[in-house]
């Protein structure tokens, strides 16, 4: 092994890490600390890495490649997981494999190493998307290899090695993962399925309690397919995620208490924030729902769960994920418009839309008298449509 | 044609229809009135009947029925209608047809007729449903074979033939179709998807300013896939629709304002309350989660679309939904157990559930350390996922 | 009426049609005649138009446009309707109405007309191409509008107008559809699906005993999922698809006796003879399986199925047969290579294919000891994919 | 370990494996024996298994329930694996498999062992049944364990161990898979996909030069989607399937050389010969057309590749096999009737077809004059099949 990169996240399971991949494979590591618009001090981890024997630190702020290149085009498809979830931390995966396969490249690094654990779904997230990019790159795990059994050995590990134990999560009592588009918890508190997550475990989303007693009035401009405007501010992709992130978090909205199934088929329960997937999920149907036509409407909604499985499986940059969206993009081609949304107390009421390219034909769609549609034809419509009830009998 | 059974709603197109019926085809009409939760005065929609000249009426309660026979396999599928729309007028129209069947080969009709017009879906589900259950009988449908272009033509021809107005729905600027399960607007003032409906629309959910400032804890115990309990009472079917409808309205859960694809194409806006279908779907997929195994989800999940475009396309009893109700059903057989949620200010929030036969599984779940799963049976796993990725690069 | 523009094939139907709109209307009719490969003296049928008082006589040559925009396409998604129908004459009809569509705009019709009954296929085809280029055109189908009602009173009609019926075709106790890629026969002597067709139902496959003795070795070449070379020579689409027709004819490929759904559910029963439809289908295959990932492969079986209903239900210019293309061609992007058939009384053995692009590894697939892949790793590999089976029962 | 079962071939491989277990494990291992139809001396084999100092052989006669419960089922979805594949290998797995938990069972062992390398698809097969069925079972695989890395391994240590080598099989350049329905072969000769398979690798289908000049007549009957009869002789389900089989064999029918997508993602290339099963296929096909309601054709139709590939990986066992099966043999309750084919030279052509439940409805289907379908319904049809297209053109 020449150099090991490895994606560093400041916490315990990564601070081990690092320490351990020195000693263990007798070479550098660089660390590398991916920006996704998680909302905390990346210099301060980055400095974390530093004291920890990190040859090299890499901070790449990638919220706008996240926004654009990830999150936009899986909302083009109005994926959901299990028919609820909305992937806030599956999209963020490949994008910080990818990112750290270009500073593998950079510096000269052999190996790529994560500090997620043998049963989850991290781990395939970012090894496939490692395997896709560079087939040949080595992947090292941690949490795979070394005979750490869980939390304690790690603490005991890191107190005889002397690393310093002063970061809050060390006693948080579930896990985090956080990004612009979502935060989710997983794990301890929250591992019995039958009873409520503690009051405390949320940070993002508003208790409905707290949310203003006014509704307030929210308008989202797309183009393609993808979202461009806030009230008509024209916002670049990672500032509109945000933006819609804070309204969101505002009015209670998005929050989800999921039992699912992992990619390694272990049922787990999660509990996610979404305030700015949940408004661009509700905002894109929307407007997408004047232009498109009715039977690629029906073709779109059963590839959905397809897709929303692929990305969950940390499929992004497999050929059948790529293969799907060159189907999708080709829906989205007209999905220009606006949509505005009433939000309350965590409810997100769509009152209007429109569009440039609508489908929606008010001269069809009344029931007033029109002089578009004879009602006549639906006699022999629907007597077409019989047929096949009426076969047989005639002989 | 010696007798037609025509649904009747009481409403003026219906109206209208019996006396136009009876004039024209110079037959008896028996007028058919079903109850399937609408909530409304059946025996005077009855007498009404009479007045126009109804040679019989019957009003039959297919509540229960409804619910035990349509709405529990349906709500077995987690069916949405585009990604959303839970379905609750569709899944009525083939039990009233049959129901008017049931009525037709009893009086010995051999035509049935109902007052929908020509440009909509109800048109379909109902003659689908004639179709595939006798397809010999004749259908007639006023609204594709008279002159009256619309509800000022329908006036005159009442006005003419003396039929009294004093039915309220004449002022009504939308059309309502209500049931067990929800409550649906259309039409007129709903016409301008970009312009929100007017605020008097409202007959089922409260609006989130009037709803209970404390949430409400409730809990719904399932048995094979259908609702058998709420908190621990026992309810047959229609009941524990009605009680589940109350609760979620006094909640203010279930309000969609949706543009949908109608049967024929046509675009048409629809704002739908459907506080029990939206408390039920919630419920079920929460204990179903807990029980189905991962993969049996996944395909769920793809057939799903396709179950509730089968329903809103009118095509209940074609032998293509059966087909895949029998998918369905073998899936739920263990969808045994009990969910609780909190209800507040519109959201719904499932807060937790169990099931005797769960699959969720702490040793395998929890991220401590476990006697269970060897992690490093996932190195074998992702390598070989991973070799895909890696063919034609070795030779 | 300012126009009609008629496709005109020179049979009965349409050499009545010509006349009778002619009269019906009372406006020029021009009559268009296709090219697709049908291999007709188009030329005495553009002189039987113009004695039949067509005002102008169009023929064009759509064979090349046919080939490359048509039928290569449809086959890059191995399409097959109900699992083995080659769609020989569905993917030929879209082509004749939008080049009849040209026709129009150029000689300044108003109106298309076609001379399919109103019980087959062949109408929807043309009248859904028409509607999807150009929903403003006006549409006129005789055999709808007439009252003649069979061959009888066409004969009757004909007579009476003195038009000539010395083509033999007025003959045939059956109906044959001929283009490039196929010929097939429908009707009469064929509409009873237990009894065999007779004899000399067989215009272009050769009988099983007439085909020579020894084996032919064939190879064709593909670029990215279209056939370029066919022995080393690179033809054009429709000179291609004419060699491989000939050559497929010779040894009796590709001739199938089904009963097929119609897009209206009548059952029908068809003979087809399509050899080098069948010779493309294998020889694609073929070069793909070496290509695709197993993945996209697996999805694009999924696919197929619907695309191939699309295909055959007229839906060509329909944005979800577009939409699916793009993710068939993104599959086709490396799906270059060679395959080598042999053809022998009317089997199509592969014997062997090659791929600059082969994902075919013999490292990897060879059950011999290898460097590339560690047969431990299938350990963890099953013992994951085990683990549902496993869960619920730990606990 | 207290005993083992091992799943015993008598060829080189479980030959090793068994006086390998024996020796690793020190604990007595039975050797099983399936019947399968794969037309061996199998008490020979049984023999050849004491020898090796098996402690108990046992020899099942599976063929009936491989017929009836595997075989039956599998062709009511008319699978096909990539296409093509009759899953001929794949089906007789999960049957074996459960036989040998059944002899586990009995004879009291906690373990089942198969010969299988670590790196083809019948481990797969193997396992995931052994899991499905009792996911408590050890599994103990030889080829992921020992030391061994090929053939010359094998034979160095079965000469070591003084095992004899008689067996003729050791010098075939090919593995072999063998049952009543098909001839599989793979590896070593056959690894370049560029090259045709040697003369000889041929067991069971006639060349086709070989085949008799004449054509022979052949009729099967069909009940609720299963084969019954063969000419008129009601056979049981394993003597249907012996009869297919020599039959087909004769007339060279269900050669095929396909480069395949093994589980694991790895391509092989595979020759098979399944004569029955082709047959079948055609055979149920032809029968099926006439009764299946179209609609629920296209969604067999969609279903059948997702089916076969679930079969192909292992998965029989599992649930969502069977949740597809519920809904296939929900649609073959009336797939009752007989076809008659005609076998000649490779080439199985359908010559007709009837069933008592057939919906094929001369009436409908003829384009001669009829009395049950007014042509000018089409218009009214495709009318409203068009609006979709001509939305957003009228306001």
């Amino acid at each position: 092994m020449k150099r090991i990169v490895l994606a560093f996240s400041g916490g315990l399971d990564t601070s081990v890490a690092l320490v351990w991949l020195r000693e263990t494979y007798q070479c550098p590591v660089t660390a590398f600390i991916a920006d996704v618009g998680q909302n905390e001090d990346l210099e301060a981890i980055g400095r974390r890495a530093e004291q920890l024997g990190a040859d090299g630190v890499h901070i790449l702020d990638l919220r706008e490649e996240f926004a654009r290149d990830y999150v936009f085009p899986m909302h083009r498809a109005d994926a959901r997981y299990e028919g609820q979830y909305l992937l806030g931390s599956p999209i963020a995966r490949p994008l910080i494999a990818a990112a750290q396969i270009r500073v593998a490249e950079e510096v000269g690094a052999d190996a790529v190493a994560h500090g997620c654990t043998g049963k989850g779904n991290c781990q395939a997230r970012f090894e496939l998307a490692y395997a896709a990019l560079r087939p040949d790159i080595k992947i090292i795990v941690p949490w795979r290899e070394w005979d750490l059994g869980g939390r304690t050995d790690l603490l005991a590990y890191a107190d005889k090695r002397g690393i310093e134990l002063d970061f809050s999560s060390g006693e948080r009592p579930y896990s985090i993962d956080a990004n612009l588009l979502h935060t989710c918890y997983e794990g301890e508190v929250l591992e019995d399925p039958a009873v409520a997550p503690p009051a405390g475990l949320r940070q993002r989303v508003r208790d409905i309690a707290d949310t203003p007693e006014e509704p307030e009035i929210l308008r989202i401009g797309f183009e393609r397919g993808d979202p461009v405007t806030v009230n008509d501010d024209r916002l670049a992709p990672a500032e509109l995620l945000y933006v819609l992130g804070e309204i969101g978090s505002r009015h209670g909205i998005g929050r989800l208490d999921m039992v699912e199934n992992r990619i390694n088929g272990i049922k787990t329960r999660t509990v996610s924030e979404a305030p700015a997937g949940t408004l661009l999920w509700h905002a894109h149907r929307a407007v997408q729902t004047l232009v498109l036509d009715p039977e690629v409407s029906a073709l779109k909604e059963e590839l959905a769960p397809r897709y929303a499985r692929y990305v969950y499986n940390g499929l992004w940059f497999a050929p059948e994920r790529q293969m799907l969206q060159a189907a999708i993009d080709f829906s989205q081609q007209d999905v220009t418009g606006e949509v505005t949304l009433e939000l309350h107390r965590g409810n997100v009421q769509v009152l209007g839309r429109t569009s440039p390219n609508s489908r929606y034909d008010t001269s069809y769609a009344t029931f007033e008298a029109d002089n578009v549609f004879d009602q006549r034809d639906s006699s022999g419509w629907l007597r077409v449509n019989m047929v096949r009830f009426r076969l047989g009998r005639s002989t």
